[in-house]
């Protein structure tokens, strides 16, 4: 059986899965976070990582090639990734011949927002979607765009950097050197900076003891356990969040017209509180309207994006076939 | 020889022309504007227009389809339009059906900014692009988008309603009952508004005196006639409709990942004084950064959508085959 090596590497975690030509999950594993001390490194941890992985699997399965997942902006040709924020420093490197030379497999870049999106219309939330908005939600905001039944990465690779999307001028400074992107609203960092301004004003005790009275402890976990358990102000900073991120799909929406949104990313976890208020924002704000509008959890969590860059990787690999 | 009929359905004019499967328009024509009175007078009207076409083309001609571009929202399975600023009380009307009865072509509805970008790919100024996305400043802002070389007509042909993307959060009301679309700061009707209400305040004399000192008789044609020449304020209220254009031209590729860009509509033919302006714009707001942006002129102009129209319908009618 043939197969293709998915890759999801990210700031904090590297993640990897073997994945047949229909979406399955045959194996897949996670590494330590060592990978960000360096290329070298997250090299020598993916080639483990990928040697357990074979192990677990029939020793007749034919890995035919390797789509490896990064945060933005990347380069498909050079293969190369260029300002990735959480990852300093590897800007220019060239990561597909270090993983092709480590591995010996033929490999792909692809965007993780596309991942995720690839992965939830294959085998997660939105399965057997012809059109399909993806968003990540973490340290920055994420997306992947599906559309008339196939991966749009754009001209450059770069297709949806819809954290990046302005949803309010002059509104907050980005790290990009923007201003008003929407990851300076809907992202978890966005929440979490939101909840230590609120602990620090006194505003959140009971969550303040629970990192003993040191707020830059909080995290959006946290904030949505509390908010889950009823938590007024936790509520109010998780739906703050919802109706931002509504407006920037609203946005994506009136340029792309579909129906179809999936929400990935550790504080799409807190589901409907922030998905509610979410679709009170794109009813206000999309034209034309969505009737039709069908805005969900992810399905596949973490496993959406090595899913995705697995079966981007199997169909680059049917193209130059 | 087979031809498709491809029909821009206007506001204020209607256009058909023949045109062949590469793009080529073998006869076009104009009728006046009496159509707008009824959808019934309309259909009269086109299928008049529809024989003189005939006339002078070789009669071996075959004519296998016909394609209808008319202002958005449109639903293609009905058949219908519904809340065409310009063409009111024509909600819900059976078009398509009319239009088949009547000239016994099989008729595909397209919005009439999805057919100007596909007849600028083909034809016009972005021949050959791959992903392209084309913008009509006229009475609204109309878009249309070509990815991955074919077009992208959406999930219920609606995409690229650009002129409502919101660019000004709680700016300007729209007609469509949002606040801060893009249409009411670059359309024609934002710099005629804005032409008329500097020449009320005295700061257009020379434009007042061409319309006899009532300035409502004010058009962008006359703005831009005074700009090309020198004059300074008309220059501005230009230049303030390409800044925004381009705020929300940005707001688009940062989405799609795409460096082709073709704007049309009587408005465009200003030329640099608004397209200088809103790259400008696109510098600072989209993400990534776009060096190999291309936003050009529209070159076919009023034959764009004909040609754009009669394509799709030559394609629709190869997929229903």
């Amino acid at each position: 059986m043939n197969a293709t090596l998915g890759v999801d590497l990210g700031g904090t975690n590297l993640r990897a899965g073997l994945v047949d030509s229909s979406g399955e999950l045959l194996a897949w594993g996670m590494a330590p976070t060592r990978h960000q001390r360096s290329p070298e490194q997250f090299v020598a941890d993916l080639e483990a990582l990928y040697r357990s992985l074979l192990e677990r699997v029939e020793t007749t399965l034919n890995v035919t090639g390797l789509g490896l997942a990064v945060p933005g902006p990347l380069n498909p040709d050079k293969g190369t990734i260029n300002g990735a924020v959480n990852l300093p420093g590897w800007n220019n490197i060239p990561l597909v011949k270090l993983v092709e030379e480590a591995l010996g497999l033929r490999t792909t870049l692809i965007n993780d927002g596309s991942a995720f999106v690839l992965g939830e219309v294959t085998a997660g939330a939105l399965r057997g979607s012809g059109n399909a908005l993806g968003l990540t939600l973490g340290t920055g905001v994420g997306g992947g765009l599906f559309l008339d039944g196939r991966l749009h990465v754009g001209a450059t690779g770069n297709a949806c950097e819809i954290g990046h999307l302005i949803v309010e001028p002059a509104g907050r400074l980005c790290l990009c050197g923007r201003r008003g992107c929407l990851e300076q609203y809907a992202s978890a960092s966005a929440v979490r900076r939101n909840a230590i301004a609120f602990a620090e004003a006194g505003e959140l005790p009971e969550l303040l003891e629970q990192v003993e009275g040191n707020a830059t402890n909080l995290n959006t976990r946290l904030v949505s356990e509390a908010a889950i358990k009823g938590n007024l102000r936790c509520r109010e900073l998780l739906a703050e969040a919802g109706r931002w991120l509504g407006r920037g799909i609203a946005q994506a929406l009136t340029i792309l017209d579909l129906d179809d949104v999936v929400v990935g990313g550790g504080m799409a976890r807190a589901g409907e509180l922030i998905l509610a208020p979410a679709r009170e924002s794109i009813r206000g704000a999309a034209f034309p309207p969505r009737p039709r509008l069908r805005l969900v959890q992810s399905e596949l969590g973490d496993r959406a994006a090595i899913i995705g860059s697995a079966l981007w990787a199997g169909e680059i690999g049917h193209r130059n076939a």
